[in-house]
């Protein structure tokens, strides 16, 4: 069996918002084995609609769309899908109560053209929306069927994840399914871990390896066939292993674990606490670590000073320090690291200087300079790095680079 | 005259990334005054994406396709274009060296199958790329356009906006353009808004209304239709005026402006400094403040601590206040406030306390409360929250509901 989607909206040909429902919906089908052959997105036009509902009804077994379901004149799936498929419409009391009810809770007044949205085909099952007033429906057509869904994901996802896909997998009894798994790295560039582990994704093919690098890891996604969870698991460890052990402590990260998640596994494991002194990333780093939940376990306290006063008041920064080595420098980040160490009586500090522009650089100390510390208690260990990019992004690059160098630390523990 | 856009790529049918190519080309297109229909995606495959092709060409002026132009085999596009086009591939020599060039700067060896990439077809305009390999082309086609770009979008943007709208709109001589503008509010529901505002987006034609809410703030989007620039600004401002009148301090940015940004505006105007305490929200706080360029001139200090022992030595707050009122309480985050701003000298100091979860919230006290102070010298002011959502939304809303006390105090100077 095969799928296709098709989203409706002119915001969204207009570029105005990003499809991500497409996305959503595309690894529900994967990973429950259902082909995706096409994609379509149009506007809120019923001629455009009504063609590509007819081409799409013609080529594949099951036509999912969202989008196009609101009260409002703009929505024209339902107007278009009744044309196209020939459908009857009648007024679904169950649906109705529900619109009213939705509408009671939040008290506000009803619309008379919420009623419409009551008008269900004929011979439709309706999917209840939990969390908005249009109703999914699931119209059955020449032994095919056409799933209509509203365009709000929050709406939308849970009508897809509960009722959907559990129905076309039944349906259409489908075999085999397609898992995906992402190993994330940090501290090699993508050519680097191409030329590691190069000769495994240009061999292999069930998984197959692909390669996705962004502005601070790159990523390994390893994607398996296979008739269920058991052969598709198998397959994938199988390749992970190798890759395992080529890559090693590079590898932070499964799916869509964070390197802070995985530190505070390691701070919680060894029973570790930590405080922060930050200047160039302005809290960052500590807010990334809070966003871990049980944090307050091991993060004690933060400092974010960016004058060199404060660094002094807070921090116990040596005043020659930072007149013979610049506030900017590897003695500093050190200094910070130990001080806020000390002061918040922790067993590990953080410290890191640099700068993060548009301003401030100079030709000896460039926008883009970063110096980070970690202390232990028992030594001090910095590093220097320089980061490309605007101000956001080397704020965010040398953010993960400071957690990366606490998280490898942790690992030698 | 009308355009169409193919994406292509097997990873976009799995889920596997989300397909921003097509809001990035959809807005620059609107933004040229091009109307564009329909979008479609596609996946590695010769036949679906000479079908996608075909139908495309047959109902559009214009059809720009990206991804499916890597070196590998997987990618199809070019021989999907060659056959259903019928056209002759010739190779180009400048494109060769420039594929030689890129690969000689990087030290990497090229492979074979980079040389596919510089086979051109016979009468196409070649589009450098200054980020990768694989060029773009223009491909004149009975009276039409077909262009082909890269999927990679750093290397696809640059030749979209260069090259590809300048040429549409010179050879179509469109008349006319869509411009966009978003209005940002904080501090009103959507329907609050809906509610204000709600006669102006049900009558007004030109420009459009639309409203788009999310987890912290709703946008108002104008979109006029108008002959050049100027008639489009004037027919914006017209609208923007009047909502401007009725939402008032709740619109804190235009278009991609932050919350942070419009704040540093007001210090730096006003010439005041400030300083942070945060409980709950980790360093968010002060991390978003220091993302504005120049943020070093009035943010001088933050202090992140969790503990009741830390709030007592950074910030002086009084024992007696943690056991009488509790870590999260309105005193606590008053004292916080004051306490900061004084031990940092600043003019302004902000404090925050609360349960971001999922763990420490009491019926009394539940998960997603959280108590917001400012201190101004003068006087305290504090509020109560109360935030749903998981840990990392709390810290989110927790920490815009923050600047956003600052902005609206800031407004009131």
């Amino acid at each position: 069996m095969n799928a296709e989607i098709i989203t409706v909206g002119t915001e969204l040909l207009l570029g105005q918002i990003v499809d991500t429902n497409f996305a959503f919906i595309a690894e529900r089908l994967a990973e429950a084995g259902i082909n995706l052959y096409f994609k379509t997105s149009v506007g809120d036009n019923e001629k455009r609609m009504s063609d590509t509902l007819k081409l799409a009804i013609s080529r594949s077994d099951a036509v999912i769309i969202t989008g196009g379901l609101g009260p409002t004149v703009d929505d024209v799936t339902r107007a278009a899908l009744v044309k196209t498929l020939n459908l009857r419409l009648v007024l679904n009391e169950q649906v109705l109560k529900n619109i009213e009810a939705f509408f009671a809770v939040r008290n506000i007044t009803m619309s008379q053209n919420n009623v419409s949205q009551a008008l269900v085909p004929a011979g439709a099952t309706v999917i209840e929306n939990k969390n908005g007033t249009a109703p999914g429906l699931l119209i059955p057509y020449e032994n095919k069927f056409v799933i209509i869904m509203p365009g709000v994901p929050r709406e939308m996802k849970p009508m897809l994840t509960d009722i959907v896909i559990p129905f076309l997998k039944s349906r259409f009894q489908t075999e085999g399914l397609i898992k995906s798994r992402v190993l994330k790295t940090f501290g090699l560039g993508e050519s680097k871990v191409d030329e590691l582990i190069g000769d495994l994704f240009r061999t292999s093919t069930n998984p197959t390896i692909a390669l996705l690098a962004s502005s601070t890891e790159v990523k390994i996604r390893l994607t398996a066939k296979a008739r269920n969870e058991g052969e598709a698991e198998e397959l994938i460890s199988g390749v992970e292993t190798k890759i395992r052990e080529r890559l090693d402590e590079n590898i932070f990260g499964v799916d869509s674990e964070t390197m802070e998640k995985n530190i505070g596994m390691l701070m919680t494991m060894q029973g570790l606490t930590i405080s922060t002194a930050e200047s160039c990333t302005g809290g960052l780093i500590s807010s990334k670590l809070t966003d871990v939940p049980g944090s307050s376990g091991y993060f004690i306290r933060g400092v974010i000073c960016y004058s060199n006063q404060s660094k002094i008041d807070t921090l116990d920064v040596k005043r020659s320090t930072l007149e013979n080595c610049g506030a900017v420098s590897p003695q500093v980040a050190e200094e910070m690291a130990d001080g806020v160490r000390k002061v918040a009586g922790t067993d590990l500090g953080l410290g890191i200087t640099g700068i993060a522009g548009p301003g401030g650089g100079t030709k000896q100390k460039p926008v883009g300079l970063v110096y980070i510390a970690l202390a232990t208690g028992n030594e001090i260990i910095s590093k220097e790095c320089r980061f490309g990019g605007e101000r956001i992004l080397i704020k965010e690059r040398a953010a993960q680079t400071a957690l990366d160098m606490l998280r490898r630390h942790l690992l030698k523990i």
